[in-house]
């Protein structure tokens, strides 16, 4: 049987994980669960779609991914079946699933006989279709369905919008869009951005000119630069969060000043 | 192989979940192993017993279902089997299981040959029951023992008594009895109790009298009542926690007052 | 297919887990995934080793374990291969795996064509050998690969130093190794060197001379002492943490005088 990661905001101590994965495991027996995070804050939908780019790629051809961050549930905002590349997502139309939107082909599901909300006969609300329609569309896409067989192509899914990382002459312009849980501050900035040579580096008024290739080589107490698990620029200090030292949120904007551009200050 | 759930108030930073799924897995491999949570605050039965009933009913038939909320391990409290429909449970009696007994054949477990902590030659307390008798009790189920097999039958099971909602003439009386992740306050009261029309839902002291089908036609700021996902009545305000809002906790009194007698006062 | 238990301190809000487990399942697809625990606190060595030795035993022969508590990530820390008896363990040679050292034959990993991190094309950092080095590791053992061949033979792992409990006349002198959610007391003194007689256990300046068989039968408001489920020593307090309690810690000196000594004093 199939791969199914689930990622969304229901947290670990209600019930809601495991209802979505007995629907599952009540249609499609047999499927390898594995939870990418539950822990998304309430609504987060950026937190989300950055977890599931991160994660995904990490997966096999066929895997199925199953995303639930969904302030809109009952709503009429569509149900979104994703296929780019080998891997198949199922998650609510509202940009949770933009990191997979280019070059994929997208459905809007409405094969409502599969919808356990909308069945004859049975007594729920409108507010788990994670359990009532997306673990049903799951499972159907873990048993061979395909997903033109669950609905219709549309054209205009959802997006997030966020600003692109930008180089300016010397500056490297990005943001901060991830904190980890050791206070590491994942940007936005490809690494390859960023040149051998003097650079300064600055979020919320803080600055470091360190480079290093790993966390042991940081120098104690001193924040630095380095390339993160998704290739792209983080800054870390060592045995402790950077983010809590400096007072850093998701979104912070980063300034990379590349050596010219000190060069001109120092003059 | 079968499916088991897992529901304790072990938490998710010891090794306890771990120690019990290895010795499922030791007798039961292949077992697919679904936790609902192991986040049941410390000893809380109601909580523990609330979440079995609302997870369970998503699994398949066949199923089998370990719960451990324990506070008298070690104790004489018996080890209960219990089967209803084709739900089978492994459990303390001690009300843990009180949403399954009507209509359901329990057992109490008395086969000491399974009990890894009376087992000889084996150095170990009498504290950790899930690992050392419940586990083992699992996996014979899960390996196809019948729960006759595996104990004596008995109609004595403790039971957790609530109070049952209750309709007196143009009241509804019922009580909060979860607060989810996303502060919603969760009721016993059937939402099928709640005609159209005016009415009015106090707790707390705080009232709405606002009926939505999904959080999103919430009004901003306010609170509304809805259909939850067990077809229950749920309190709720958009994209924030009622029960912070309103200071509510678990057991709070739900009072609602249909159209007639909210009449009344009015002349 | 096999299982392999995963422990780590990357907790549960972040992708990592899920991406280790996604590149496992690239490789030995088919395996049964169980977590130990990804709550250990960042970079805390011994945390991780207690939790591994509380919950290896109870893992059928065979499993394989993967652990990744590795602050030095990317320097030039070996990557281990371990077998003791029929386990075998992957991690960082920083101590994690200390106590399955003994008796156990050990590899330092060096087959580099594995490590995701330095395959050509591939754009990454040296920050995520969970990912990149370990979960290809485990794969390759999952999939039937020897340690010989995963890499050379060693005799000096990274050994975690920790003062061994110690009976001095009628003293047991030990630790308090771990708290766990209940806010028990575990200490590393065995069970069996308390004989029954009368006692008096001394931590943090608070005493108690109650030993009983389970949590139950404290008294009310009272510490005790009990056999714990690694069969050692446990001070607890009945439905309340004592850690708490009592203010303390792990690490935390443990002092039992025994019957003997507490005679001399009262004459």
């Amino acid at each position: 049987m199939g791969i199914l990661t689930l990622l969304t905001d229901f947290g670990l101590e209600d019930y809601y994980v495991a209802a979505v994965k007995g629907v599952v495991l009540s249609t499609a027996p047999g499927t390898t669960l594995v939870d990418i995070s539950h822990q998304v804050p309430a609504g987060d939908l950026e937190t989300g779609a950055f977890l599931l780019r991160a994660a995904v790629p990490s997966f096999p051809a066929g895997t199925v991914h199953l995303a639930v961050v969904d302030p809109g549930v009952g709503s009429d905002r569509r149900l979104l079946v994703v296929r780019q590349g080998e891997a198949t997502f199922v998650a609510p139309d509202n940009g949770l699933l933009t990191p997979f939107l280019d070059g994929a082909a997208v459905w809007s599901a409405e094969r409502h006989e599969l919808f356990r909300d909308l069945a004859s006969g049975v007594e729920t609300g409108h507010t788990f279709h994670g359990r009532d329609r997306f673990a049903p569309l799951a499972a159907a896409l873990l048993n061979g369905a395909t997903p033109a067989a669950l609905g219709r192509p549309i054209d205009d899914p959802v997006r997030l919008v966020a600003p692109a990382p930008q180089r300016r002459g010397d500056e490297l312009l990005g943001r901060v869009i991830h904190i980890d849980r050791f206070g590491n501050l994942v940007t936005d900035l490809p690494a390859g951005w960023l040149p051998p040579g003097a650079f300064e580096a600055e979020v919320a008024g803080r600055r470091t000119d360190v480079r290093v290739d790993h966390y042991r080589q940081l120098p104690a107490g001193r924040a630095g630069v380095l390339t993160g698990s998704l290739a792209t620029l983080e800054l870390s200090l060592r045995d402790a969060s950077l983010a809590e030292r400096w007072g850093v949120e998701r979104g912070a904007a980063v300034r990379i000043r590349l050596a010219a551009t000190i060069g001109e200050e120092v003059q």
